[in-house]
């Protein structure tokens, strides 16, 4: 299986194509040192801007490490496709991966409801609209944490297309392709206490269309 | 929206949890230290009983770094469903994570090739036995890593089910449950060069039709 052949797999250095990855995702990993080890953590994030916004419990003694400033490294991918190739050393997956770089600072509590508003928004767009405001107790239980996007603190890496083209002769003759991969949604399942004549809000009648 | 709601969100301990996680994803993101910064990288894998096996490029620094025993974390994480509560504070994702944590050490080259194998077939099972075993060049191209899995080192956590339960009155009535989200893989794209009647393995017939 082949790490990486270079005419098909390629740093972006636009801009909008780390935001294109970043906004495709939902999940990402967070990563940072603690006593000289690694240390990683899947979490949802939004992307605001020039930012990241990530959340946690006010609980979690890692997270406050990383929120009081500790370098972070945040890594979302995408696997879009299995490359199938004549070959096992070619064989390979098409995928978008990003990685931003930076300290992580906590939000103002003053923007802790924006923020939440936004992950939400992220995660089942429109969802904010349809129910009642963030209380203060909710606000206050809940660390909002921002990585900014600095110029030159992130990397993002596509790999698109079919396998690379044989060269050998012994390689050729057989299927070669890509399997293409993607998630979809499947039925909302109501909660157990929800009444049957509840309609599904537009929020997520979107999502279950959009994707 | 909830970072964690304790009912629902499981820290799992028995390793049949943690090789469910492991053999369900194919992609994960390995962290290390390099020169005191958190360090990231997405990796294709597979699970070898004990071990969990990954490759990269002989060319490339960082993975040399680790792969001469730095310390070093794999995270691995598969995004089940949207959890829509009533609040925003309450909803979520359902997921399953897992971080292995430990020290990678290269694989012997005269075990590359049963890595390789190991890694197609953990991504197309089936594959190795479809196509020409990997030479000498090819394998020495690749740097095959390992990861142990030791007693100690990982962590698994999952959360399954619906929303919490509302606890406010002024939150209840409204809809409130799960989006399922599945990944799911697409007609197979034969490469350019392939001719129309040559057949689609039936390693690819099974990753069709068994996503």
């Amino acid at each position: 299986m082949k790490q990486i052949r270079r005419e098909r797999e390629r740093a972006r250095t636009d801009r909008p194509d780390l935001d294109a990855v970043l906004d495709a995702a939902a999940v990402g990993t967070l990563a940072t040192v603690l006593d000289g080890q690694p240390w990683v953590v899947p979490m949802l994030y939004a992307r605001d801007g020039d930012r990241i916004i990530l959340h946690g419990s006010t609980g979690a003694g890692a997270l406050r490490h990383v929120a009081a400033g500790a370098p972070a490294a945040f890594c979302v991918t995408l696997l879009d496709g299995i490359v199938v190739a004549d070959t096992l050393f070619d064989s390979s997956a098409n995928y978008r991966s990003a990685v931003v770089r930076g300290h992580l600072t906590v939000i103002d509590p003053s923007d802790a409801a924006y923020a939440l508003d936004l992950m939400s928004d992220a995660l089942i767009p429109g969802r904010s609209s349809e129910v009642r405001p963030s209380t203060t107790k909710e606000l206050s239980a809940t660390l909002a944490m921002a990585l900014p996007i600095t110029p030159d603190g992130w990397t993002v890496k596509v790999r698109v297309g079919p396998p690379s083209p044989p060269d050998e002769a012994a390689d050729s003759g057989g299927w070669a392709g890509v399997v293409p991969l993607r998630t979809v949604a499947g039925d909302p399942i109501p909660a157990p206490w929800v009444s049957a004549d509840v309609d599904t809000p537009e929020s997520v009648g979107r999502l279950v269309k959009g994707t």
